[in-house]
């Protein structure tokens, strides 16, 4: 169990999962790497070897590693990005009230993060210190080839197995090779989301030929009681599988929140930088300013965001192809743009400076996420004029992006039906030139508030086949609510599904390795090891326990749902004993013997 | 608030949902008929008409209806049947104790349904009084004229809705005639599940050119402390519109509560009687007897079971197919009848004896549901040799079941990753003639036992959009133990969710309308309408209520999620009433009026 909430103000959620231990896989271009993840102990005797999975949450679960918010994670990747001699430390912007929502002479109401004098990096000499500019370069550096390791996760044991899957023009190789990796990054179809003011981050890839990743979204409550609260939603996040987290945190303190989660983060942190920007003009959307804007943009960069959402897709002449919508503009960003740019009769700020944004872009190797400030609040409006007007938007400005050797991946929909999916996975791919897409859900249905990690879950398993490289996901009280912790967990682990039903269905050589291990395990009634290789092993066991609470039944050759004298499996194996001997021979002998299938038990049977 | 459990011994659940009533709609053809379905009523001067939905939740949610559960419901059918003039009643066959489960001497544990001196029909000298003998015929029954009635829902108002979808094959009508309903079952492309001996149940039709409809499977307890208990578990199923439900009760009693089923039942009832044949032999598989089988049979036809679903299929010289499966046989019915093959090394008696079965099917109007004996268990056996091979069985036995005027569905898997479903719907299709398919999911992947209703959702509402006519539920309990009445409900909804997806991807004329209506309450901020319109207005409002549970904030002009300042749709109401009036023109105004987007109150944000 971990260790959860104490009474510590500074306690994060930590432990290790059932029977699961941290490794650590070493380099060869790079021996100094070592690649996190994550092996899962079967039943001894079992024979069957531990199993290694992705495992984005870093330290936190690592027994081994001593866990103080107040000290943030070791800087992995601190000498890496030295070495390559191409950033300079400087005082970097002041921390003013309002970046914290306050007004002069208010104060913080949390602790501040003490940086203990450390400085921002940024580029020297207008260099870009991109993974794109090195890849374009032909380097492999250490997150490139920590990737490539991380990827491979169980790719040598999979030599075995049969390739299988449907991947639409999707290139996935058998074995991912750092090379693979810098090839891909140079031709913009991935990135690895990598500040270098964010060296806490272990280095991980986005991108189609890559595992589906998948987003969480957190933000700051009204009223927290300790900073802690705010980085366990990152840590209870990523525990269960998010791969980044986006901060959506807005008001007082978000400055300082955002330090601390910063300095605690393994995982690489997105923001929407036009809500602290609106904060600053307080609330009034005309009064933006791209000085303003900018201004925030630094402030963020400084303290190592990895990627920016942006909305500059959204033009001035889009906004009316909006008016007869059901459900009009959605995004808060495409809102609030939108709402400028009809203010002034302007066009948006954000596309006029674009080519200002990628040079900070370059200098911090922040990766665009282009926002589709239009992207479909209904079924009705899917597929509509004003989206895939935006998406062509985004498609040029992806050009511009990838000539300042930004990385950049695109924002995708929102709402839409199972039939309209595909073609926004290749209208992408054609306009955006196979950059990464990255989508919230798409949800398939409008009519289940409350549950719409399932409405969502479906179409971001669809659009993850098709190619998309990494799903934001969606909780149960979208629409409704603010999520809880059992909401993130429950979001997590729906988009966990949906991010491995692609992979699966994508062909990637290793993904079905998990399913199998676990179907083995059901069909051999190692229950243990069926809860612990499940997304989410405490459920499992808790829902089996609810029926079958006795440790013993543990071990019980039948199945919890159907009892001893109906459980299939168990005469399945049976039958498959006697298959495999010859069956004409054995016919009279298996009579013989009496087999029984029929024990007096209480038995009940659902399914 | 529905009426839940109380103290009484036999009451169920019951109440209108909310802002619901129950309507009916006379038929034309045959004025006798009232088709029940339910009305959602919207916000006065709102401008909305009430929304019409599908209704499968029968008497219960109609506070005009006199609930008794003891004199079961009303029977809607009995003169419809009785008017055609080919059916007999008869004294019917003795209850036994094994029927119970019951030692000669053991008592029941539960109280009899007063039959009140009913006797069984059953069809006169030999005559086919099925739905499909019907239509062959070229008669519309009440039946027909009942399920296009049902199915037709809206569809005058979608009118103006642009045809939209993708429906691979089917054949959609804009508008569903009596005529469509019976050449659809002629062609054996649609049933009518409706055993003659069951008049309680609300005509309602399977085939894939109407709305996907779902399942639900319910089982006896260990310890039943009322038979309403077991009742309720079905009013409850179908309240969250499970379409029909599966009795899939073991041990003491079943003959008992199945009765008390039917008579209370106002959807179509399905079982597995090999199930309660094998309790008759004590549980062991190779004395099951073709006697035994055909005598169940009866018993249940005579008690009104609408379906059945018969493990044909798996034929003897399947078996070995499914020696080197991971997860082999995970059908209970699947795994007896190979045991039985096995342990006589004899073709399965339900093959042999298909032709007699078919006699029983015609003469009560029980369709068959051919059972998948040999449906993948996980991921790595989906597809293969032992499926397919059964899957081509079931398509001669369609034919032959047909030739008997036997009303035919064909079950299917399962575990499939998303890119071999289609296959299975495509040799299906081909196989089977057409017949309806009825899957249970598919599970996408096998690696989240506790989530598998979201693993399976994402598969059911694939096969749906393909063509699959019915998906079984799968609860977040599979695999691990037995569901409860929150499981039921989620597992219900979670399929509701799949199916309304699959008819909104095959473009069905109607079925946008809820959407939009949703949509359209959600841009306008009318909460309650909102709530509800949606699938499960409870956990709609119980969630928005969390965050927001003032009853004013049902008022807001603002989402619960983002709080007032960074409301997209909020601030997109202002973009739109701004666009249309033209923009340039607009701007200096805009800016005068000083439209604030900023309230100073508290809101958090998160998405």
């Amino acid at each position: 169990m971990p260790d959860s909430h104490s009474a510590d103000l500074f306690a994060v959620t930590t432990g290790a999962l059932p029977s699961s231990r941290k490794v650590h896989v070493g380099g060869v271009l790079h021996p100094e790497i070592r690649v996190a993840m994550r092996e899962i102990d079967l039943t001894p005797g079992c024979g069957e070897a531990p199993l290694p999975v992705y495992d984005p949450s870093g330290p936190y679960t690592d027994p081994a590693a001593a866990i103080d918010i107040r000290k943030g994670l070791p800087a992995l990747r601190q000498s890496w990005i030295l070495a390559r001699g191409d950033v300079e430390a400087y005082d970097g912007r002041p921390v003013r009230p309002e970046d914290n929502g306050l007004d002069a002479g208010q104060g913080l109401t949390v602790p501040e993060f003490d940086r203990a004098g450390r400085r921002p990096l940024k580029a020297r000499d207008g260099l870009a210190v991109s993974q794109l500019a090195y890849a374009r370069a032909g380097l492999i550096t250490p997150e490139m080839e920590y990737v490539a390791i991380r990827e491979n996760l169980g790719r040598r044991q999979a030599a075995g197995l049969a390739a299988d899957g449907e991947s639409f023009g999707a290139a996935i190789p058998d074995f991912v090779t750092p090379e693979f990796v810098r090839d891909e990054i140079a031709r913009g179809r991935a990135i690895i989301p990598a500040n270098i003011n964010h060296p806490e981050a272990e280095p991980m890839i986005i991108g189609r030929n890559f595992l589906v990743k998948i987003n969480a979204n957190i933000g700051n409550s009204i009223i927290s009681s300790s900073v802690a609260e705010e980085v366990d939603k990152l840590v209870w996040g990523i525990r269960w599988g998010a791969d980044t987290v986006m901060d959506l945190s807005t008001g007082k303190n978000i400055h300082t929140i955002r330090e601390w989660i910063i300095r605690n983060a393994p995982v690489p942190i997105g923001t929407v930088p036009i809500y602290q920007a609106l904060e600053k003009v307080g609330g009034i959307a005309e009064e933006l300013t791209w000085e303003i804007f900018r201004d925030t943009l630094i402030e963020q960069a400084e303290q190592g965001v990895d990627y920016f959402t942006i909305h500059a897709g959204l033009r001035l002449a889009h906004v009316p192809l909006t008016a007869r919508r059901v459900t009009g503009i959605v995004s808060r960003g495409g809102s609030i743009m939108a709402k400028w740019c009809l203010a002034h009769h302007r066009e948006n700020f954000l596309y006029e400076h674009f080519e200002d944004i990628c040079q900070i872009m370059r200098a911090y190797d922040i990766a665009f996420s282009l926002g589709d400030g239009l992207r479909p609040g209904s079924n009705a409006d899917a597929n509509d004029a004003a989206q895939f007007a935006e998406l062509e938007t985004l498609g040029e400005l992806t050009k511009i992006a990838w000539r300042y050797d930004a990385q950049t991946i695109i924002e995708g929909p929102g709402h839409v039906p199972m039939h309209k999916i595909k073609l926004n996975m290749d209208k992408q791919l054609a306009a955006c030139g196979e950059a990464p897409f990255y989508t919230l859900g798409p949800l398939t249905t409008d009519i289940a508030p409350g549950y719409d990690h399932i409405t969502s879950a479906i179409g971001a398993a669809m659009i993850g086949w098709y190619g998309t490289a990494m799903l934001c996901y969606v909780t149960p009280k979208e629409h409704l609510g603010l999520p809880d912790r059992d909401d993130v967990k429950v979001g997590v682990v729906s988009y966990k599904i949906a991010a491995h039903a692609a992979d699966l269905a994508k062909g990637h050589p290793a993904a079905r390795l998990r399913d199998d291990a676990l179907s083995r395990a059901r069909f051999e009634f190692r229950w243990k090891d069926q809860f612990n290789l499940s997304l989410d092993p405490d459920t499992a066991q808790k829902f089996h326990d609810l029926t079958m609470p006795a440790e013993g039944a543990k071990l019980a050759h039948f199945c919890s749902m159907c009892g001893p004298k109906f459980c299939a499996m168990k005469i399945s194996q049976e039958v498959r004993d006697e298959a495999v001997k010859g069956m004409a021979e054995k016919s009279a002998e298996f009579r013989a013997a009496g087999s029984e299938i029929y024990l007096h038990s209480a038995g009940a049977a659902e399914s």
